[in-house]
């Protein structure tokens, strides 16, 4: 019986690469996405392109009402609460687009879709690289849920634990594009804008990081952008 | 600042009793309950009355569909795969009304709420003596779960990290009921009966254990029964 692999796949970059290196490593790929309150659809959108470009045997969109308690800048009503930074500047403090719990909220959710599915892993894309001021992204965090996860489920406990796969969680953002690149992953396809336009950005954090990492990867972003740094096309 | 708790409130027992220990404690009361696919809303109405029974701050009430990847009885369409058993059978298996990783979902969820509000504590009804084949209700599941909320967090990795209580982990029904009932909780009002008719059916798992309990702690149940065992009323 083939592998199988919930992936988590939020419609970024990181999510996309992840998914499709469970897929290289032979698993079959069990999407989930969330509808937690984003500002914009842009996320779901492209998580069902990946979803579909990935060949996923199933993808689960699951409605999660982080809204009710969130004051996060990523949940707020309005798009004026994200605040950009220098390149400098980003990832030193836990920033207004952490969303409380949230890593653990879907990696729980994910797992009792892997428990049902028996599923042999759970892949997600968290990176403690460029997200260092995030708690639920750290090594000790993935490990510590893996040991909770452990003795959680039915199948854990009867000595089948399901696997929790972080590939990304030490890699620069220019590895992680190299490795999609190799990979044929539909990177034109994954949304990192905080802001939710017709076109990414080019200001925000999350545009800022991946722009960095295209330009170190030597590689052109396909995903068009309103504004480019001079840094960038220079 | 008075001390906050977040109290997983499912309207059974159990999660009121921990509840009102909780307040016993000197903590103020935010409530949480889950619309989950459960087979019938008596739940729900009873977790609004302990909600206002403890006196709490806020009571929030989220969807979770977990119906979308689950097998279990409890969430099935059709109350009939409700398997009774004997008082000895039970807690031996697994049963077929696990529900995958419900727990680890209801936690995670309340860790967000609690970190949202920076409440000191989340309480939870886990119990493992009645409950001793569900792996999410064990000591080393609860320790775990602590492990990992502590290094998940915000709050947490400014070392504040939010206490996951447990109190009734290692007590039998009848303790149980016997602090319920000291500190007045309104057990009347607590929905244990994993069908839902007029009256608990008295014939069901949780039916069992529930008068099983109110015998032991010479205590009368205030529930209304459909039917009652003859060991409960002679």
């Amino acid at each position: 019986m083939a592998k199988k692999a919930v992936s988590l796949i939020s419609g970024g970059l990181d999510s996309c690469v992840t998914s499709f290196i469970a897929k290289e490593q032979g698993y079959g790929i069990y999407a989930i996405s969330f509808r937690y309150g984003q500002l914009h659809k842009k996320e779901l959108e492209c998580s069902n392109k990946i979803a579909r470009a990935v060949g996923a045997e199933d993808h689960v969109i699951l409605d999660v009402d982080l809204q009710k308690f969130s004051k996060s800048s990523l949940l707020n009503k309005s798009a004026n609460f994200i605040q950009d930074h220098g390149l400098k500047e980003i990832g030193k403090e836990i920033p207004s687009t952490y969303v409380p719990a949230r890593n653990t909220v879907f990696l729980s959710l994910a797992l009792a879709y892997a428990e049902s599915i028996e599923a042999d892993a759970i892949f997600i894309g968290a990176n403690a690289v460029d997200y260092s001021a995030y708690p639920d992204c750290r090594p000790e965090y993935i490990h510590a849920y893996q040991k909770m996860a452990d003795v959680a489920t039915k199948i854990g406990a009867e000595g089948r634990p399901i696997k929790i796969e972080a590939p990304l969680l030490r890699l620069p953002k220019s590895e992680i594009i190299k490795i999609g690149l190799k990979l044929k992953a539909p990177l034109a396809d994954t949304w990192s804008c905080y802001r939710g336009g017709e076109k990414a950005c080019g200001r925000c954090d999350s545009c800022l990081l991946r722009l960095k990492g295209f330009k170190e990867a030597e590689a052109k972003d396909p995903m068009p952008y309103e504004y480019y740094p001079d840094w960038y096309t220079s």
